[in-house]
């Protein structure tokens, strides 16, 4: 029986994982270790200098739910250490994240943090993403094409080192075009804190900003492909050495 | 006059970043915008669903020296937006890390994402870490390599959507053996959790782990040449999409 691990960053209670699971429950036996709460933005962070709580939720044939106090990649590396005792699962889903993961968000994303992590341990690893916050998003379309992705990515899994990353219109299954693969889109956050005055007159600031998108007319880049109604997926390395930069500082620089 | 913004992941107040402002004060005029708290393992989170705070510690001629109360990552947006209000410096230094962000570690590092936020705003960015973890680490080998390396990296800088990873291995400099450019090493964490148990009964974790390293014989590999007794330079992109797997899938999926 094949052997899934699943794990998210909205945390463990939200509709986006719960939507995973049951897409996810007929390829195989299911392990959930996700965070207790919220841990969006996370990127690849760990917990480091404060202790971890690992509690069972749920068990039932099939399926076996845990929530963890830390990060999605401490998740991962919890499931690994203590449950899977370092023989690793077939795959890692790690979704439906709540909010696009597309262009540079793939950078501050848990959700691929815990991909990240997946494959450093050598699990074939994949992410997915629905272009939607709100917590009562409509996964109707992620469920219809997901399967499609699943099937795939099991006959033909990702080589090794790499891990998926696969965003979703915020559209109904009859609106979405069709699926294409990607690349990560040039694009950056502006104006990005709401400043405001705490009842104390001291200043304090929230993260908010606008999308700023460099490359508006590139037909491989990832947002403009989900802004287009498909669904984009994006190999990414967990090497990201850049090897022509290195041997061209390499002849210039005088050490 | 040339303007450096600085931070790190060991917070405002450690003797790393203690040592780069003095070393970079001959390049330019110095901004400080660093965590109030150890932030280590931080990746490149960002501070999502609760507020931050920026509280200036000082204002020198040619330093200041702010504190926020997020991430690495988050610091740097809050130097962008706050303070360069959009104008960014000449370039970013983010350390001096105490612990190497060879191999792996350079996904969970918080020094490293400080520089890929830099990178992303199109600062030339630059991380520099050293080999201990001792809050009174000897940086006197950074010190004297460190100046060669900014010199050459403001003489040469890097290209766009590239930051440079710089791990200094723990000796005095009469004993380090040179400089030299590197890739990143293949490697991951194993044994990752220490377990006790609370006064009330109930198991926590601490996370500890042993590096392994998956490729001890590759002369390339940062950590490996580190561990010869040289100061290592990789060059990191920010668009970490496989281009090569992309197409290998494309043409094999059924989509």
């Amino acid at each position: 029986m094949r052997k899934i691990l699943i794990t998210n960053d909205d945390g463990v209670k939200s509709k986006g994982i719960s939507q995973l699971i049951e897409m996810m429950r007929p390829f195989g036996e299911i392990t959930v270790v996700a965070p207790f709460e919220a841990q969006s933005g996370m990127s690849a962070a760990l917990t480091i200098g404060k202790p971890l709580r690992l509690t069972e939720l749920r068990s039932d044939d099939g399926l076996k739910v845990y929530a963890c106090s830390g990060t999605p990649a401490d998740c991962v590396k919890m499931a690994m250490n203590q449950i899977f005792k370092n023989v690793p699962p077939d795959m890692l889903v790690s979704g439906i994240n709540h909010g696009s993961n597309a262009s540079v968000a793939s950078l501050y994303s848990g959700t691929l943090g815990a991909a990240i992590e997946g494959t450093i341990y050598g699990i074939p690893s994949i992410g997915l993403s629905l272009c939607s916050h709100r917590p009562d998003a409509d996964f109707s379309g992620v469920l219809h094409y997901g399967k499609i992705i699943i099937d795939n990515f099991l006959q033909n899994p990702v080589s090794p080192n790499v891990y998926l990353n696969v965003n979703f219109p915020d559209l109904k299954p009859d609106k979405i075009k069709g699926i294409k693969f990607a690349q990560q889109g040039k694009g950056q956050w502006i104006k990005e804190f709401e400043q405001r005055e705490d009842p104390y007159g001291f200043k304090y600031y929230w993260m908010t900003g606008e999308f700023f998108n460099l490359e508006p007319n590139n037909e491989k880049s990832d947002n403009n492909i989900i802004d287009k109604g498909y669904v984009s997926i994006v190999a990414h390395k967990i090497d990201n050495t850049d090897y022509e930069e290195v041997r061209r500082l390499e002849s210039i620089w005088k050490l």
